[in-house]
């Protein structure tokens, strides 16, 4: 109780530090990334994977309204996990930030050039009055001078880069199952397979087409890709996840 | 009690989190939603349809006045639910950016841009200090490029895409009715009916003419149209949930 | 208690909702309307009327201090409700957009634009900070394509067109008796008669030419016309509500 | 205590309303009108009267530094009561707002256009937030079209038409008085006089020349003016409420 | 207790009113000028006079840098009683105003223009929010018009002509003292004596040259002019009150 | 529980005292920069040495994105502790700052001159309101006219010039290491060693060549460089701190 | 209890008074003042002799870091005691002050003008909303027309000018010192001599020449000057207050 009250104290102003130097609203909005559904990068040999957990509550429901993965550029894209607005701002923001490299100097945006101009945007947020911070973590991948680059924005503005990562509910067991299984030299259709099973763990081993979302940046392309439903429903078979009724029987 | 009064801590500003993430303004938000009455999209094969529960308190009342339907364009329509001024914004909003584009690329304005329009729009109101998010939710429906688009915009700012969906009093009951009944190859007439059965199932299995709106925007046509009152009462007949007295003998 | 307790807690700031999704200090204001004398609107077949009590609580005071209807426009009258500073405001504002209108169209503004534009203005104050709401409630009646129109305007910025509507003080009663005697077919002179008729059975049955105020706005001459002291002692006399004893002799 | 707790919490913030729709920001300003000591302002026949009890506390204090009324133009007079340094902001800003018009227009400027131009701008200062309203009422007299008119503002930007009006201490009193002994025909003179009675009815029946303050704007001259002390001390000995002993015999 | 605990709820933000009409803050800043040191000023038929008790707390601090009177202009002084370097702020403004009016209007500044414009800026900062009152009164006086003038300032914003007056510590009983031996008659001498030996009265009867500051502005001159150390130890001898010991011997 | 409660009325406010004369948020922005791993900065005849743990919590992190030794110009190196994205922000302006010098003065940057204006715009985050203090410490090393400098900002905008420092974990007994073992005529290997030595005390005795960071600025090149990854493992080995096992099979 | 809580009441603002008058926060900024270590201002025939107290808690630490006394202009010298970091603030902008007169009226700034213009700046943080008070004192010394000047700055923002004047860490015990010793016939050999053995006095009666700073700006020649170390050193030997062990034998 009394630790509480005194936790209490500190936590309403994004303004201020508590007696311990932490930032209490930074904190709980790396709680609201934790209620967010899961999403996971790893990056292999060939490109990066991107993979996202979006099962809708209502067969109703456009699967596509969900999306959690997006093309920021035709090199890079972009998952999120936590309070979906804001990570629908922060895409915006990457994609204009994108654009804008590309008028200025003529050429793709470096990933790791991009991540940062993320994260200034977001550190102004936790540090600057009159506006809460961003409550989503977001997952940077594409290609940059011909290597995969994987990318973590947190919600206090630092930017981590990463083999693989996932972020969102259950973060702590994915990661652990990442750890065990990855290795650098996969391919990407391994490590497309790495995603989805580390998304079926903690989904009790199974997937619907429609409820998960994969994406991949080719090294050699440099081309963000995504798979259609009935590609994606061959490869959750082929990984064995594939969830044995369809949910929605109307699509 | 305590946790009540925890919760009290943290619901008072609209740019703070909660220890476990949330943003209660926003939630508090989607209850005014819930005040409001029913409205109701449903895509189908030949185009959008919009109803709402439009029930006037008094006879006196013009029930054009409490119209919860409004054009935004040629092709698009918005139904709403919770806070009748906040809808007027956004809806005003909406039509603005609609004429933009036409004055801008000289074309209609898209049913998903137009609507992360919105979206962006509700979000800054979530994170910037100084105002409070707007207590209304969103059906916008219309037709982008020959096809039927149809989506919700909620108080957090995030855009959903429906097959079929409601918003406002007694959401969970219409949802479930909708689930059962909607298929997609729906004509507009039976779109037309669905709405009109599931706004019924919750007023009493009857609504009068005047109690009610409906619009459609036609894929052939690509124009929002709104019955006649007689149209609709015929309609209303049809679907066996005309009310049996007319509450307003005057008109 | 407990129920007051919570309640205290989020009416305070105009840009917060309540959890159940209420915005109090609009409904504080709509408090603050009640608190002011009633005025009435009539939409009859050949014009809009207009009424108000303007009982002065001092013989030395100029009743025409305390007139609570006002031309905004050669066709359009505007009657209030509530705190009478606010109402001055947003009179004046109704000027100026029906000047504008004038200078930008070189027509008339419509009865509906005008509504609108004024309800947009009201609705901002109750959305972005720094400002509390209007506390006053506006009938605004005129003439619009040859068509009578009455509106309302509330505390929240939401408009409401009405056959025949009171705001202020002893609203329901005065309403009850509405509803009662209104039909869309009386002329002018039959809705100057119900709007006084209205008013005298919530003042013990008599009204003295100086605590009332009556305007009508003609569908023929589409001006905004007011009765002379002595023409109103003579219509109250017509209708039997005429006070039997001149409150202020000096006159 | 109930009571005060509940009204504690609503009358801090200048741009709230309380549950009963009230501003007690606006309330406690008025106040402060009834703390500042008498003004009286009186229309007749000739012109408009304006008294105000200016007693001293000290001798040494020059009476004309508590002059409590104000030529405003040429035609114009106003009287105060209340906060003495918000008074002064109110009259100059009436004087410059004479000024325009003689600019603008060539001509005077209108008693009543001048009154709504105060208004507006005391009303202001009661909705939007960052400062506090003006805590004094004004009695602005003076002749529009070759006739006298005599207007209160009060602290709610809420303008009012007089005959015959008091502010400040004891209005009650002075009020009653005026009602039993005002009629519309009176002269100046005769305007003067009733003035000075109602002062000194609360003044121990005595008032000393120094302690009050007498101005007329006449309807055929258009001038403002005010008696000599020697003229002024005629008058009260004339309306046998010349106190006794000058309380300054240094002068 | 009761009565403190409701002062307290209305004194802590300068733009709010208390219940009784009240501007707490302004109230609190007069006590910044009670916590000051006397100045007092006095007019004479052959001038003003403006002395300052300005003893200083050490041996070792320059007699000048406790000045409390500075000629804002040729023909004008300001004393000061109160916070220190707010007094400064003010003496600068008026100063600055000055200069204005010489190079606007090629002529010296009235001395009530003068002293209106100083008050129009302490008032601002007692209505508009964000900074606090001026916690210091001050004292002007100059020649206007060939006739000695003498005004005060007060926290409020208000101004106050005077024959002789007295601001900060002990002002009771100055002003007791000016009042019994006052007359307007006096020449400069005479009233620079009555102005020493009303601060002897609250200074054990005794004052050392480089405790007590003295200005006169001359209405032959119209010259601000300050006696030196030595002339004035001769008029403290002439009037009786020069200290027996001096107390810096270093000098 | 007395002292605590009085601490904490005033340290939730930037802009404010204590009592005491302390400002609480700066020091609790000095206790964020102790949670941050430690850096340490050492100089020599030769140059400066900059060195800092960057432990990573998981082997699929790039050790490169917990980089805690930025180039800020060719002569300029800067080690951080404590929040990593305030220390972003700060490095970001020390390249803009450096930059700016080469543009304006066509000459590299001072390092007194770049620390002061860090430790400026430090301090304006700790006396004007709306932001909150940087969580953060940083060292900068570089040379200027040929010498070695090495400067400390601290979170309250002060710097100070060390021969040998630490900030982060464990400053204390880092310190307490460098005063024993530091002296002014070691060259840069030597250097090197004992920060490594330091920094290997506080993690019980053994580095692995990915959790640390070291840079080097020589006197000879005034070049920033960092040893390759096999470099640091042999300088590691030859100081006899390589961890045995390395944590990350997979590199 | 009562008092303290009092008290808590209105210190928490800059910019409100406390009902006896006092603004706490700048009173609790002369706290901070006191915090800070000694320094010492003497104005002797010769010029001005500035002293300061600058022990640094560790060896490791350059002396100069810790400098509390700088160069403003060729003619003037600033010592300063309390919050570093805003000691830096102003002597940054003392010294643009200076510039600005140098590039302005083509001469040396006046020690009196660049006192008062560095307190108007200090009195605008204590006055307008939105900042603290500066938690510093200066001690400003130079020459103006062949005059030593010797100002002291405190946080309100009132100037004194000094013979002689001690700030920060035992004020008291220091003065009391000065003020028995100090006689204005010394010459600056003297005035550096009483300097020292006054902060000699509260160190236990030793010095080392890297913990006290020097300086002095002479009539003669109007330039800022500061011994070197050495001459430092054999200056404390003369003086007999050097301490017999240097605390940093590495030097």
């Amino acid at each position: 109780m009394q630790g509480q009250a005194q936790q209490q104290a500190y936590d309403r102003g994004i303004t201020i530090f508590s007696p311990d130097g932490r930032l209490y609203q930074v904190e709980y909005a790396r709680e609201a990334v934790k209620r967010g559904t899961a999403s996971i990068g790893i990056r292999t040999a060939e490109g990066v994977v991107l993979a996202a957990d979006k099962r809708s509550h209502s067969p109703l429901m456009e699967p596509s309204s969900v999306e959690k993965i997006h093309k920021a550029d035709d090199h890079v894209g972009i998952a999120s996990a936590g309070h979906v607005a804001d990570a629908r701002q922060l895409i915006d923001f990457a994609r204009r930030q994108a654009q804008v490299n590309h008028l200025r100097y003529g050429e793709a945006i470096g990933i790791e050039t991009l991540t940062k101009e993320i994260t200034d945007h977001i550190q102004q947020y936790t540090q600057v009055g009159g506006a809460r911070p961003f409550g989503v973590a977001l997952l940077i991948g594409g290609i940059e001078n011909g290597e995969p680059r994987l990318f973590e924005t947190d919600p206090s503005g630092t930017p981590y880069e990463w083999k693989a990562v996932s972020i969102g509910a259950e973060r702590g067991d994915i990661r652990d199952y990442l750890e065990e299984q990855y290795h650098e030299d996969m391919d990407l259709d391994a490590g497309v397979g790495l995603a989805l099973e580390a998304l079926a763990k903690v989904n009790e081993d199974s997937l619907s087409p429609d409820g998960v979302g994969v994406a991949t940046v080719d090294v050699e392309t440099e081309q963000f890709s995504s798979p259609s439903e009935d590609e994606l429903e061959a490869i959750l078979a082929e990984h064995d996840v594939l969830a044995s009724e369809d949910g929605d029987a109307d699509e």
